[in-house]
């Protein structure tokens, strides 16, 4: 019967050949010529009017707060701004966070040329990304966007993602945003191949994986979307083997998931202790952690050209270092599984360290997160990767953090790591990455990088 | 240096036909002859007295209702009963709920005896299951057991599980417990190998999953913890292709966690609609779907002799089936995407049928489940396989499902499947079943049938 035929093999097992063939491609006829990037780029910042101006929140047009102080826009849809009690363990803390309970889309579209993939980046510019315009992914949409609550116009590239014209699936994963900021937000993180012929577009240009890779060791170029996505292709190499077998290492997530004890209450966020909200912004009392502020934006290159909005503005530079080491000659990083009070499930993989160390210079030695000493100190011999990203510009301003992999050495890679860390391969964590609330955005950025970015582990 | 040595193969590739070789073995001189079950079984209830006798839910020694009518135990722990506002799309609908946020661990421990891995399977009773005895998990221990709130005597074997002499994993993952009769809750399935001598002990016998698959043929002697953590091990057999590949299935089922919009909020038992609390139960109005009842229990081989405690009783015979059917000579099965108002995100996958007919029997037919008719009124010759098992009897009385493999005509297996449904394989399934979350509880136990009841797709 002919049911018979259509029978798949149940992995595409070409597919990391093709991708380390677009890894290897530099120099492209098809794409954009890597030497003509900035000038391209130069280009579309000149292209569109991008204006962004800071706001009291209480000027925001169409944003309000409720009684309890919880700030919403008035048609009840893009986002909140609630605030969440945490518990973990014998921790407590309270905050302000991001409720926005619908899944977006972020998306690239992959094409072959002359036997290479190559994959469609685009141009975008965010209100709260230092320099406005990054590198970003062919489709960016929340449910909003899609589904024409801005009254904007359609979202370019669309139907090569959802509907019955979509492309063919390389990934197609549910992954959390930043349990810190966000109550249990996901995006769906898309990879889809097409081979329709599709009309050129400005803001828009074909980039192999080589070509990303070198454009990811500059500051403030591929934006945090992008850098997520790509992480959830399997782009790292063969590995001969791991200090801890899969197994192993699923049964160490799985005990560290069951000994979290992570609680969450949404409170009103007038009632956050140290916090303190004004017409100007919502801070904590001693200046911490973040602030939320307000933008007004005029872009000409958006499906709406002008609206207002809050965005949490972290007070300091952020750090997300992997250690990482050769065991038996197979690159390993150091994982740790973080508790984050917006996560969907305890805890998800993070980098060795992760946080703004600022918030913990008042703090003694002991009381600092675990590595952050040795990371901040490391000489630059030790330094296998350091650039600055930022976090994603649609809801956070000048959210930059320094991603770093920096060598342990044998003596520190020798010491059994402290509870909640564990060594794992970059393989390790791709396959992971094909499934959801494992690793988080931090970790992701820096599974990117270390996939793409060339001789750095 | 001497780091490099302990690299471990990712894959442990020996696995699956170490246990194709359990499944292949009936006759074993190191565990017990199948032959002897019933009369070892027999003997197991003849030993302990086992005494479960119904309570109105106000007389429950330890548990009370609090303002609200919220039902508790004194000491905060165990579990609670509350009430749960559930929101699916335009669906909404009220309804009690088991509270736990606490992980168990359902354990079953492998040893090989002359060659052939078998398992550690206990004869336990809990108050709820028919028959009160049946072949359970080698630990089956809920965070309460294992830390000691009960004051009871240690968990057995429970240290080769976790803690420093824990044994090698075959499998550790944290799965859903039942997304309609608690919130939230899942517990660390697991398979732990040993090559320690272990004292004898009359409550446990050692089986291959051969002979344990001959048990599950029958009605009400495989637990739905040892159902569970069986079908988390790779059992099925190898497979030349699948209808959908592993990365369109991913995408699937991202898309179907994305198009459901699941809301839950926690409402005071008090406050439900259509659901009536009286000193006796708690029940719906119209006595469908399950009612709160109590138990006093006295058992001889508990870590507690003596205990009482709510239960819920469904109020009927549950309905389980996958339809069935091999594509290009490959054995698929439909699996449903099911939204749960205690799932933790959104869906999971399910049985193709999976309800308790008789709360749909007063509705027209275009209202019922789909493939329930089908399922309920096919003939005897397309049903692959049929028992009758029931749910965790720690927390659910006589929750019994007649679980079913359904075989699909040629005609039926060609349409193309309502949203919500598409066909996968069980080798697609068992891959799904090392992470937590894809897999219901009730699919897990056609997965297990299909693992280890042989020649049945």
């Amino acid at each position: 019967m002919t049911i018979a035929t259509r029978l798949a093999e149940r992995e595409d097992n070409r597919l990391p050949a093709r991708l380390a063939r677009s890894l290897r491609t530099i120099t492209t006829r098809a794409g954009l010529p890597i030497e003509e990037f900035d000038s391209w780029f130069a280009e579309r910042r000149r292209a569109h009017r991008f204006a962004v101006e800071r706001l009291p929140l209480a000027k925001l047009q169409g944003w309000s707060s409720e009684p309890g102080g919880n700030l919403g826009h008035h048609s009840g849809r893009f986002f909140r701004v609630e605030g969440l009690h945490v518990t973990v363990g014998a921790r407590e803390w309270q905050q302000p966070i991001i409720v926005q309970p619908e899944v977006g889309i972020l998306g690239i579209l992959a094409k072959e040329f002359d036997g290479v993939l190559h994959f469609l980046m685009q141009a975008k510019m965010e209100p709260g990304n230092p320099g406005l315009l990054q590198l970003s992914p062919t489709v960016q949409a929340t449910h909003s966007n899609y589904t024409g609550v801005h009254r904007g116009a359609g979202v370019k590239y669309l139907d090569h993602f959802i509907g019955p014209g979509r492309g063919r699936m390389l990934t197609d994963v549910l992954q959390s945003e930043h349990g810190s900021w966000f109550l249990c937000k996901s995006n769906r993180n898309m990879i889809a191949e097409t081979t329709d012929d599709l009309p050129p577009d400005d803001d828009f240009r074909w980039l192999t994986l080589g070509q990303i890779g070198m454009l990811l060791q500059r500051d403030h170029v591929v934006n945090m979307d992008a850098r997520s996505v790509l992480a959830c292709a399997p782009t790292t190499r063969p590995e001969a083997g791991a200090l801890h077998s899969d197994t192993d290492l699923l049964s160490w997530f799985t005990m560290e998931r069951a000994r979290h004890d992570v609680r969450v209450r949404r409170v009103p966020l007038a009632d956050l202790r140290d916090w303190v909200l004004t017409d100007e912004d919502i801070r904590h009392r001693d200046n911490r952690y973040f602030r939320v502020t307000g933008v007004s934006v005029e872009a000409g290159n958006r499906e709406v050209t002008s609206w207002m909005q809050p965005l949490f503005e972290p007070v300091g530079l952020g750090l997300c270092a992997f250690l990482v080491h050769r065991f038996g000659g197979v690159p390993h990083v150091l994982v740790h599984a973080r508790a984050e009070g917006g996560f969907l499930d305890t805890v998800e993989l993070g980098p060795t360290v992760q946080c703004t160390p600022e918030n913990y210079a008042h703090l003694p030695e002991h009381e600092r997160p675990p590595f952050l000493d040795l990371v901040s100190q490391v000489g630059t011999d030790r330094i296998r990767y350091a650039a600055e990203h930022s976090e994603e510009g649609g809801r956070f301003l000048n959210a930059t953090s320094r991603f770093l992999l920096v060598e342990a050495s044998e003596a520190e890679a020798a010491d059994e790591p402290p509870p909640g860390f564990t060594w794992v391969t970059p393989g390790q964590l791709s396959s992971l990455s094909r499934h959801g609330h494992y690793l988080n955005v931090q970790a992701r950025t820096l599974l990117a990088v270390a996939g793409l970015c060339q001789g750095r582990l």
